[in-house]
């Protein structure tokens, strides 16, 4: 398997009948090289296609000047844009990013970690899989004192540096507004696995009704896995079962909109009817008819703030390190979705 | 900066008091190493946080495991579905995917090139961002003989294997469906640069117009960078300057959403005055209203036929091996913005 072999500093070294030692040195630009045998080698170099070896000099130094990401997918909006601001900052620092993806998927995640580790990253940003119950992976990270940052979707089990928004606040804000807008039945629709941003949100919606004297019904909260078809299913079912709702706050802003699609089908109006309000301010969201109110997760600033506390925490001394949590104030986007005038009855769908 | 010094075999050999040749055969599972030897090596590298090194093994054999995949951005669903039809096939053969964005800019391209290629993935699968227009970064790429594989954005300057649909009948199957829906002023958005795709499409245009005997006018030919702010942008252009047309078939479904977006807000009825369609069928297509006639890309048999190329590759003699071009079939995925009843006469916007 001769044919992808890379060439070395040896084979200019043979060469040109020099030792290695002088190759490398003339390579990197010594000062007790001479120009000529720096031209020599340089040329050399060029003729057998050599490539210095960033990956060996990593080896060496510890600097591939590379940041592994992990998301559970690229094909979000928010997680690509937070993607978008790490590069901002890591590209002002001359870093590169290379990203992998966990698809949601625990043995993935853990190989994946692995793999960039193997390819000696600097350090990983990442979010965790809906389905990340065990962290021994991140521990390893950690034990390894490679720099290890969280954004969005976090756990308490590692002490490491972590960026979230203000999910509960999110959640207040829009339940608080929806209330405002004259609703009194808000559905909630979550998702059943037990991570930070879901209970967070969920925390938020229960808050807010109660603060407004409302009470909080626990069959108005739907679980699902909040894909575009989980919010049509569960519009459905709950017409279906005639449940009494006058408004749906979705964690998610794909079921909001397979929401949207299915109330629209059975003929009831939003936001007349129904108001509807998701999570994630997805590009779509402003598509729609009518257009969606949502929760800005502000992406780019946290993928700045994470990247911040990656080269913060590379600099660091990790035994003296002390992990930070940074919070982000959500942004409620309201459009036609949940705006109506408050003052007029409305008839709830399964209410006649 | 001894912290983040990685331990090595080297470190394990002078704790046990044994050889650094014996240590790799020790961890290698080697037969003439005794099974106490392996047990005590095992232990030895786990208490000191040993690693294996996949790299060292990459550079030894040449096979990382890894494949280097560069789009000009993740944030589209075009080419997080390419990605995602490379990494099932990739995985099946236990291979890892990582992914850089060269966001359409060509400096970036060629450093994230170099990136991938110093991380020693054992090849790069890639889509050529929009402004390039020079090619020896893959030229470079090809003399190292690292197996690299195009999608979508390709070039003929560089002889390599090469994934595309037709862009040609795409736009061609799109422009006859326009024209039996009775559209006979049928503008077309593009973009300026000289890459295949934007080309071929603007072929098959003009094609099936003088397919079906009607006049191809350049005035009605509109260049952009054809996002959402471009075609609102050129849908205003063209009505305040009293261009007659009653159709757009735009390359981009951003710009064709901008354009529905203008069309909608100048109150121009969508089919009936004007019929509209895009390329690429982003999710967003289907929730917009109406929903928005489109060119399916096939992005997943896509990145399944890129992988599938690029393992033929890593296997072939690259002396003896002839790259290939796959030309897929796109899909015209027809909605509401193009559906009309085409013997009721309609008035185009500029025409009272």
């Amino acid at each position: 398997m001769n044919k992808r072999k890379k060439a070395t500093i040896h084979d200019i070294a043979s060469k040109l009948g020099i030792t290695a030692s002088t190759v490398s040195r003339a390579l990197n630009n010594h000062p007790r090289i001479s120009d000529a045998t720096k031209k020599l080698v340089t040329k050399a170099a060029k003729d057998i296609n050599y490539q210095p070896n960033n990956i060996a000099a990593a080896l060496r130094n510890g600097k591939s000047r590379l940041i592994g990401i992990i998301v559970p997918t690229v094909n979000r909006n928010f997680f690509s844009s937070v993607v978008r601001g790490i590069e901002e900052i890591a590209n002002q620092l001359n870093y590169k990013v290379i990203i992998s993806q966990s698809y949601e998927n625990f043995e993935q995640e853990v190989q994946i970690v692995d793999t960039l580790l193997s390819a000696r990253v600097d350090g990983i940003i990442m979010s965790i899989s809906k389905n990340t119950e065990n962290f021994e992976h991140l521990d390893r990270v950690k034990e390894k004192n490679i720099p290890l940052v969280l954004f969005d979707r976090i756990t308490d089990s590692v002490e490491v540096n972590q960026v979230v928004i203000d999910d509960y606040m999110g959640a207040y804000k829009t339940v608080e507004h929806l209330i405002a807008n004259g609703y009194k039945r808000i559905a909630h629709f979550t998702n059943p696995r037990k991570i930070n941003i879901y209970s967070e949100r969920m925390r938020g919606y229960i808050d807010a009704l109660k603060a407004h004297g409302m009470e909080y019904d626990q069959n108005l909260v739907i679980e699902s896995n909040m894909q575009l078809e989980d919010g049509q299913q569960c519009v459905k079912t709950m017409l279906d079962q005639g449940l009494e709702f006058d408004a749906i706050f979705s964690s998610s802003d794909y079921a909001a909109m397979g929401a949207l699609q299915a109330l629209k089908e059975r003929g009831i109006a939003i936001p007349a009817q129904v108001g509807l309000a998701g999570f994630g301010n997805e590009p779509f969201t402003s598509f729609t008819t009518p257009s969606l109110t949502s929760v800005d997760q502000v992406s780019i600033p946290m993928g700045n703030v994470a990247a911040e506390l990656f080269f913060e925490l590379l600099k660091a001394d990790p035994k003296k390190y002390v992990p930070q949590k940074t919070v982000l104030k959500p942004d409620l986007i309201i459009r036609e979705s949940s705006t109506r005038t408050p003052s007029k009855p409305n008839s709830t769908p399964n209410s006649k």
